[in-house]
């Protein structure tokens, strides 16, 4: 009987080993996901009453109310974008993307972001910061959860940037699907 | 004698593992605090020699030496400013908080942060690196620690910014309470 | 026998514990390295076609192809450097270097960064996203890696830049050494 007891706890403290840290399973399972669609209108000097971005920042030449030429590469845009749970631009917000982003290649449309969700609804209360590249030559276009508020206190993850209509440079819409691999 | 043994191991076991991984208990009892105030000051075009802060980019039809109408959306403010343990600007700095926010509401005072505090003196050595949005209608105002080092190598938490005094545009103070979770 | 059972499982207990979170170790062993060089040319009104940053922000009486006195205070740069694996600038890259910096003190030279490596190479598929600020006047200059993912999934560590090379404003050149300490 006393031989067999080895095995037993060996056994039992592997598994309680294993789930000490679920969240760092080699399998990476998500331990949260969220699927959030945001929606960018870009001040072009008439339509300030719907714009919800707007250039602040341009190279030398360029100005302020038309993306620069050269993939729009130096142009840095403010914005503040809706948020909602379908793809609908006119459906409630749950919430707003607050943030930046920077085009950043003279050859290629390519972006760098830094941002926050701020989620206000029924559903979710905090904040989730973002950044990271865009590089629009890969197939998966992901970017870092460098920080969590409220509901998602000191989450870590993985943001996937979908371009989901892209209308020239009056709207855009991206689905941001997120993953979350460490909760709290 | 040998029956009591398991009960006893899986006891020893339980404790150790809630205890392999300190700082992340339920309960989020922080392994770390600190309290700090900052101090801005904004280039007006004419204080050249008390600013801390000045505005780099600003919307269209806004300039560089004065807040942009519509809650400064669209100015972003590049700052250098003086850190101190007390909520006094002449008491000696113990480093500086470096980076920039922008303001990114067309209809609020809110604004975006991304920026690092550099700790230099005999209490403090290293760096914090913090990064969100500041969405003055939430009671709080909570933005993420992304990363740090020195002292605070590897560090993650959260940050409370809390307005200690604000005298329109000629300068406002900060105070910024640090909780951090992950200490290593 | 039965009494050398608890001090035997207590050693494998500890052991295991030990192992359970080996890039959390007090010892600090970086769980990946990476040592990366990356080339920056900054625009000057006539190099456009090797230039590989903008001056894209200026505080007031700055302009965009020349940087700032008072120690480019103020200057915001967006960037998007070739990496290469040796410090020569005509190696093939690796990657990219993209997002932005800007001098952040009016008396002397210092930086604030916010960019992301995207490595696309035999060796590296991912990106490595850092924040943080370069205070020159400290011996150690290091920044934090705030997110990562493909090869560098949920991985985080400090990254130290040290200036390889520097021809007044006409190119630099960063050694990047980049020591993971959680690497999943």
């Amino acid at each position: 009987m006393s031989a067999k007891v080895p095995i037993f706890f060996v056994f039992v403290m592997l598994f309680a080993l294993s789930s000490a840290n679920p969240s760092k399973r080699k399998q990476y399972t998500p331990c949260k996901n969220l699927v959030l669609y945001y929606h960018d209108i870009i001040y072009n000097g008439k339509n300030g009453a719907n714009a919800t971005s707007s250039i602040v920042a341009a190279p030398q030449g360029a100005n302020l109310t038309k993306l620069a030429p050269q993939f729009h590469f130096g142009d840095l845009i403010v914005f503040d974008d809706p948020i909602t749970l379908d793809n609908n631009l006119h459906s409630k917000p749950i919430g707003r993307a607050q943030g930046f982003y920077m085009y950043d290649t003279k050859n290629a449309f390519t972006a760098w972001f830094s941002f926050t969700l701020i989620l206000n609804s029924p559903y979710h209360e905090g904040t989730i910061t973002l950044a990271g590249a865009d590089p629009t030559i890969k197939k998966t276009r992901d970017i870092s959860v460098t920080g969590g508020t409220g509901d998602f206190f000191m989450h870590r993850g993985i943001a996937t940037l979908i371009t989901d209509t892209f209308q020239g440079d009056a709207y855009f819409r991206l689905r941001i699907e997120i993953k979350f691999y460490e909760c709290w």
